[in-house]
């Protein structure tokens, strides 16, 4: 007899998403300079120089008797807590306490931290959605559904499923890989959708400050949000932390199920299964929400959504319809009929373009593909211009 | 109808020790300088220069376009992988592959992930025990067992169980909290029996650098270890990352649980739920393991045992029964008949000392309190004082 594995890792597919499209893309061997890479969501800016000095200062304290800092508390210093409500009160005009605010390291182990702090529960994914919603849902052992949803809603998702039974509910707005921006009533149905039914809107918040309408950008913008609402919000995108790593988990005082607070069920699972987010990576966080680092993060989207509107307007001249690229920095491009696969190899070959394929993301992204605009505008251009000769 | 949440976390003591000793201590009102903590097992000297000069030079990068990282291997940079095989190799005289290491934020996040990634098990925890492993498993949704451990057997557990089913084991060398080293004839046993019994041990070596003795300091240096054990390592305390935050998770290829291999599963759940450790971090963890780093590291743990030493001393003088305390930073006192959190009250009251009671650890730690040396040199040098005074 042996220990079992967790049985629901092996029945999960083999082949992530992005080692395959390395592998094809490394078959090409294309030369320095040649491949305009659009696919994998990374950031190309460096991080603001207000985050930077906090990390330098911080690393620097960490040799020094009088200025060392060990242990911190699992949910966060108070100075990045604190931050982060400011941040949501004057940028976002949401309210927001310091003590339903868990810093983490980043938006991916937070998804799965939640839903471990669930217990049984359907969990309803949006298809086409980011894949680590479905992965960590069936690793945590949960079962899913995925609500289709097709360019018939123009790719934004609705809640037209029987009010009978409560569900788990990821949301993304500004979408990722869509690019769409659910309006502030559809948001309010699914609000109202989660109060009937009892259900558990898990809000991914992680392209917020791409939206320079007048959208929403917390969940907690939205009437009602706060008795059913869990928002995941990161630096990865709008700070440049893809490798600096720091995100949080806002689990508002007011959510209860049945009469169990949900904020003292997640600060006993934080408290027992982390040991909260590293110092120096707090302090950088910290000079990302100053106002010094706000304005900086302000120009680094606004630099990406430039890409965005250069690489709307290709696509678009070429024929294309195309999702998202406005208050978004991705792309979702209807490839006229070809397979996704089909359409990535095609644009590799002909183009010297990667681009992510929409079946990635669930069925319902068959024939489709994202573009990230978080490349370098050198890049964009370079796209552009090359569209325009294919 | 509600989402359920996880009522294994429902079912867990609301009280965790640390709050407890935390409110006990505050209620005393101490004036600066009159409490000596030897408590809660927070390092208290900063990082080795190494560490620290690479966590700055790695933030100062961030700023700049071709210095900037991005989204890293989930499992960790290649550079500190091969800095952790290195370490084993020279230091511990264990061969371990990079392919086999994981980069992760810490023991604690560690003991939870690495369960979830294992289907139905018993898990087999020793009593006294760090508490992480026993709320990680539940919160997990595994049974768990503990194995008693007494001074009869001297504070080792002992695999006098039948070896008729397989269990998850936890196991902890030099021990936390009761600053025992498990003999290499017992840690052999202990494998034989995973390897008859179809067990996977896990085991926890978050203390092996104080380990001045010619003891084993990773289980891959007991023959077949490979074959049945994962292994998690931390900086925290011997390179004072408490607040840093880096540690790593070592699968073995060759560990296989039927004909499924573990480092797959392991890869591909890293993969799905983690996006890496910070690149900061990751850089201070390779200068803590640079040659440099490595002697400093040597320097603040021989100043932990010093601190030991000076404690030991003091306690067995004032007719105290202490394990550990050698090759370990952890002191284990059998309080002479008083109940764990008497006896922390009396230290409290008659000499300024917070200790650890032993309660907290499992049932039979009931009796015991723990001592850490993980202080100043000042502090044990005062509590030795008022040791020898009340």
């Amino acid at each position: 007899m042996k220990i079992a594995v967790n049985e629901h890792i092996l029945n999960l597919s083999e082949n992530y998403l992005f080692t395959e499209m390395k592998e094809r893309i490394s078959a090409k061997k294309f030369i320095e300079g040649d491949l305009v890479d659009l696919g994998i969501g990374d950031v190309s800016l460096p991080l603001p120089a207000a985050a930077v000095r906090e990390a330098v200062e911080a690393a620097k304290g960490m040799a020094e008797l009088s200025t060392f800092h060990g242990y911190g508390p699992e949910n966060g210093h108070e100075f990045l807590r604190d931050a982060v409500a400011r941040y949501y009160a004057c940028d976002m005009g949401a309210a927001v306490s310091p003590d339903d605010i868990f810093i983490c390291d980043g938006a991916k182990s937070a998804i799965f931290s939640v839903l471990s702090a669930l217990g049984d529960a359907e969990v309803l994914i949006p298809d086409p959605a980011y894949p680590a919603y479905a992965d960590c849902a069936a690793i945590a052992g949960k079962k899913v559904s995925r609500l289709r949803v097709t360019e018939n809603e123009g790719f934004i998702p609705v809640p037209s499923l029987p009010k009978t039974k409560p569900y788990v509910i990821f949301l993304c707005s500004p979408d990722n890989p869509t690019g769409t921006v659910m309006p502030r009533d559809i948001m309010q149905a699914w609000v109202d959708f989660a109060m009937v039914s009892g259900s558990l809107i898990v809000f991914d918040s992680a392209y917020e400050r791409f939206v320079k309408s007048d959208a929403y950008r917390s969940i907690y913008c939205i009437p009602g949000a706060e008795l059913c609402s869990i928002e995941v919000g990161s630096l990865s995108k709008s700070a440049g932390f893809t490798g600096m790593r720091c995100g949080w988990v806002i689990v508002p005082e007011k959510l209860m199920q049945g009469n169990v607070s949900v904020r003292r069920i997640w600060r006993r699972r934080v408290g027992s299964c982390y040991n909260g987010t590293s110092y120096v990576v707090q302090r950088a966080a910290y000079g990302a929400l100053s106002d010094e680092g706000r304005r900086e993060c302000v120009r680094l989207c606004d630099y990406y959504l430039n890409n965005a509107a250069i690489l709307k307007q290709a696509f678009s001249k070429s024929g294309y319809t195309v999702f998202g690229g406005t208050d978004s920095p991705y792309l979702w491009i209807n490839t006229g009929g070809m397979s996704s696969w089909r359409f990535f190899d095609h644009m590799l070959d002909k183009a010297g373009i990667a681009l992510t394929p929409g079946c990635g993301f669930g069925e319902c992204g068959e024939g489709y593909v994202r573009i990230s605009a978080l490349c370098t505008m050198d890049s964009a251009l370079l796209a552009a211009e090359r569209m325009g000769r294919i």
